[in-house]
């Protein structure tokens, strides 16, 4: 058997898996969730290293620490949930710094998680003689819509972002703010039909949403809201907003508020951009997985 | 401020947390302990690495998968919970084997997954340049008796364990059936006072256990199950057996069952040792987390 990458390997798991009537959502959306005694919870994990996600010698330990738990705060956003409680496990180079960068990376998280109402709970605290690994599970509740997953959209629907995007290498990965509590204000006045966080990049979470929801889009070039290129909007990595789709009815409400913008609509089939008239495919480019390129075994 | 160890970043972690009415156990026990709804939830976490947890060169990585969720299913076991669900990120080294690898360790988690009812419904799958990193979350219910802390040991008390100690480099430490089942039938049959699993070796969990519930022990030498030496059996990391405290009531009722051994008993103080008829000192040394050592900032 061969896999070439993570959502190769993603498929491959979930094609392993066995029936659960506990697992009403499983691998495959920004977060799973499940039935737990009468409770249902989301939970969404993800591991961050020196040199991949963050360069620990350029910026302050504190600012990985906030970027490790608020990554995954923007998974619990996505599917429009209420964050509860992380765990943080952290493989720590060895070194006479330890100490303090260890107490950093807990001072970044502690500031952000009393902002969104998260208890760190617990974790596991290791040293190696390699670079810095953090990995957090935040877990969530459904907020007040019920959980939105990326599946929702159809043709017709309109697609809102909730801000501008691109350019996000320069400072914004680090210190964005995760739309938790956009998303629950949106549950609360709208229907929103499918979810995404924009981490890979416009293009290829747009293409995420539309396989999952198996229909296609088009947008409008001069409606995203861009921090530099129309290329950089659509291609960069990392931005952390939302995007969603709702019925036009519910868009129409939507249109004109501040830190929203409809970038277009959904149609039957096809990755489409306007631009100056032009109609042309979008690819789904984007950040692409390092796995995605070198594993070849 | 300065962090000497782990211990103490759990202690200073700890002084900073903020009441939460949802947090009915927090950071320092086997497991965190909360409350969702009106569902109450264990959750534990821990990061293996290449080189310190395992070596990936010398063993199959289904067996280091295996270990992954065996670790964390014994920190369940701890709390006489029931495992339900987990997630799992991993940062894979970049290379040939990359794939393979990543297929492999899925499948020797699985396998024991399956063996505990734990449906694993999600993680994050990464690559790079340095050593293997596996991180697992796992949340459980409360077993019948409810959860089993550290601190509910009192004088008088008797205490076993449900196998024989030390030596576990040798391969126990791959291949180890986590107490799930046995912790449940426990909790099912005896009041579980204290439990705590055995990872850092005999003397030094059984110090967490004492520290933890404010009383002393006094042990065997001559009970203590041993797969080598005392020495061993009393310092080796890694066992994941089950040390725990009952009245002595519920101790007879264990006496002689196959599968656990009656090692000591509750003092009020101090951690002892007997052995022909003399009794010294037992300091709580075992596997010393490499933190300990070397953090001097």
């Amino acid at each position: 058997m061969n896999i070439q990458g993570e959502f190769e390997l993603i498929e491959w798991i979930r094609s392993r898996r066995q029936p659960n009537e506990s697992v009403l959502i499983g691998p495959g959306d920004d977060c799973a969730f499940v039935q737990t005694g009468a409770q249902q919870l989301l939970i969404t994990t993800d591991m961050l290293m020196d040199g991949v996600d963050f360069q620990l010698a350029n910026v302050d330990a504190k600012q990985v620490g906030r970027k490790c738990l608020a990554v995954n705060l923007s998974d619990i956003a996505a599917m429009a949930g209420a964050p509860r409680f992380a765990v943080v496990s952290v493989a720590l180079p060895r070194g006479p710094g330890t100490g303090a960068l260890a107490r950093d990376l807990h001072l970044g998280m502690e500031e952000l998680a009393a902002e969104f109402s998260v208890a760190i709970v617990g974790g596991d605290t290791n040293t190696w003689d390699y670079p810095l690994v953090v990995s957090v599970t935040l877990l969530g509740e459904a907020g007040p819509g019920g959980v939105v997953t990326r599946s929702g959209a159809r043709s017709g629907d309109w697609l809102f972002v909730t801000g501008p995007l691109g350019g996000s290498i320069r400072g914004h990965h680090l210190s964005f703010t995760p739309r938790v509590r956009e998303a629950l204000a949106l549950a609360a006045e709208v229907k929103l039909k499918a979810m995404i966080d924009i981490s890979d990049g416009l293009a290829a979470d747009l293409n995420h949403l539309l396989e999952a929801s198996g229909c296609g889009a088009v947008l409008d070039a001069a409606a995203i809201p861009k921090n530099t290129t129309l290329e950089a909007a659509l291609g960069d990595g990392e931005d952390f907003e939302l995007l969603f789709a709702v019925v036009p009815e519910d868009g129409r409400r939507l249109l004109g508020r501040p830190g929203l913008w409809k970038i277009g609509e959904c149609i039957d089939a096809g990755m489409w951009i306007e631009q100056a008239g032009t109609r042309r495919p979008l690819p789904p480019l984007g950040w692409r997985h390092p796995f995605e390129r070198d594993v070849t075994s």
